[in-house]
């Protein structure tokens, strides 16, 4: 299923997006809204599923309406910092032994279309396509038998908004570049698990200003999707609700030469994830 | 006033210490809860006041309650590494030329008399008594002309507890030893600004099985609390109900000659702020 949530921010609807990728359906008939709750009760998500599939849910007037983030009251966000061979390698890093683990606020997750803000005094703010895991259950020491995606509810495009020059010449870690403002759009859906059977065979593309600036593949992540989630288990809890990022391939500006091409406001971004669907931002001064 | 949360862990009641130190009372016919919210409703704050003033608000009976967290739906912890003088000399590092910003994720929070859990495989977990300041009003790009603490709804004894292999030696950023599951005790109250005259001058201890472990004042702070609100406002916003630990003092496991006495199950850590009350936490294995 392709879960969404639209209308004016902090009062979105649940919606589902047809199989004939056009028509949304109405969920707020069956529940409140899309949270790690919902994705935590098996039953509650039949419903959803048989109601669609019997054709009984209300078709939602789209023209005009803005889509929110596909994911209420989300807990944390933890994301794996260089975690492509291409991308680790055009920022000069050695490919890290184990996965980098950095956070954004949730406060900074934005809808997909939603304006981006270069934060003030920003001069290197970059682009990041990530493929975004969303958890479904709770994940605490998971084993090496279990099987980590089990604990997964589905699957979104996150952009992975970063100002370089406050996340690395700023002194301390890298939350201080990544947690401005509007910095982490995502959506436009969520997709559950069962419509992803093998999320390291999804290609990733971002262009700026119409121009292919990212061109990668979850095949070239160091670390799977599986074991990441394996490995934060083991660090911290992970509950339904909350999303990683898994890290983005080459491209971003801070791996292109001088004068590297940092956004800037009136630039427009476009990324998009195999089966996942696309976003587009528009930058605008903070 | 002196706000706490009483009851099971997801069910806390509002409340209110008393004047006397000693007598609980009962918040939950004037307010749902205390969070960000009511934080930034200064009527409401008024409302509270007025009725402890009058003497009109129920006693609830403290015997064998749990004190939860005083602070309901946090939506971040920002934290500031460093920020002490003798702290930052004992660990060897350099003093910060600006602050150094990590993040705890607010479900790492629990209540100041609840079990803290040494994590599967630590090694080096280790305490830190911290000055919390939490926001009461929108903080977003705090200009110099303004009063950064006109911010700040209150302040708490926050335990940043750490796992030092996990922050500094398993690669990345320091938000892997921080993040733990319960990682945060918070509490025993929050303690409106207006009772907290000057937040530099205010001494912390810290106590590992009776023993003095960290003797500190915050007037030893490199970057003092107004200092942290503007600088942090101009990365991120800051919203009513963010949280923010701004550091320890000298005395953490880390800063003593090897074999340096990293915390274990059965562990007793107690902690104190001057006016902001005392925690205590028994270790046991996660």
């Amino acid at each position: 299923m392709k879960l969404l949530r639209v209308g004016t921010p902090g009062a979105e609807r649940p919606a589902l997006l047809d199989q004939d990728g056009t028509t949304l359906r109405d969920l707020s008939g069956l529940v409140t809204d899309i949270d790690g709750e919902l994705l935590a009760d098996a039953s509650a998500l039949a419903l959803i599923r048989a109601a669609a599939d019997a054709g009984e849910l209300p078709v939602l007037d789209a023209a005009g309406v803005r889509v929110g983030p596909p994911l209420a009251r989300i807990g944390k966000v933890v994301c794996i910092g260089l975690n492509y061979h291409d991308h680790a390698a055009e920022t000069g890093a050695e490919t890290p032994a184990e996965p980098v683990v950095f956070f954004k606020a949730a406060d900074t997750v934005v809808g997909p279309y939603d304006t981006v803000l270069v934060p003030r005094r920003s001069r290197k703010t970059d682009w990041e396509v990530e493929l975004a895991i969303v958890i479904g259950r709770t994940a605490r020491y998971v084993e090496d038998d279990e099987d980590p995606l089990s604990y997964v509810a589905g699957y979104a495009v996150s952009h992975d908004v970063s100002e370089r020059e406050f996340q690395i010449e700023r002194g301390g870690t890298w939350d201080k570049g990544k947690n401005c403002e509007t910095f982490n759009p995502l959506g436009p859906w969520l997709v559950t698990a069962d419509e992803v059977p093998d999320p390291q065979a999804l290609s990733l593309k971002l262009w700026v200003n119409g121009e292919l600036k990212q061109n990668g593949t979850t095949a070239d992540q160091i670390f799977p999707v599986a074991e990441v989630v394996r490995y934060v288990s083991r660090f911290m809890t992970l509950y339904p609700g909350d999303v990683i990022n898994t890290g983005t391939p080459a491209g971003v500006a801070l791996g292109q030469p001088e004068p590297k091409p940092f956004l800037r406001a009136g630039d427009v971004v476009e990324l998009e994830i195999e089966g996942l669907g696309r976003q587009r931002q528009e930058l605008k001064d903070a």
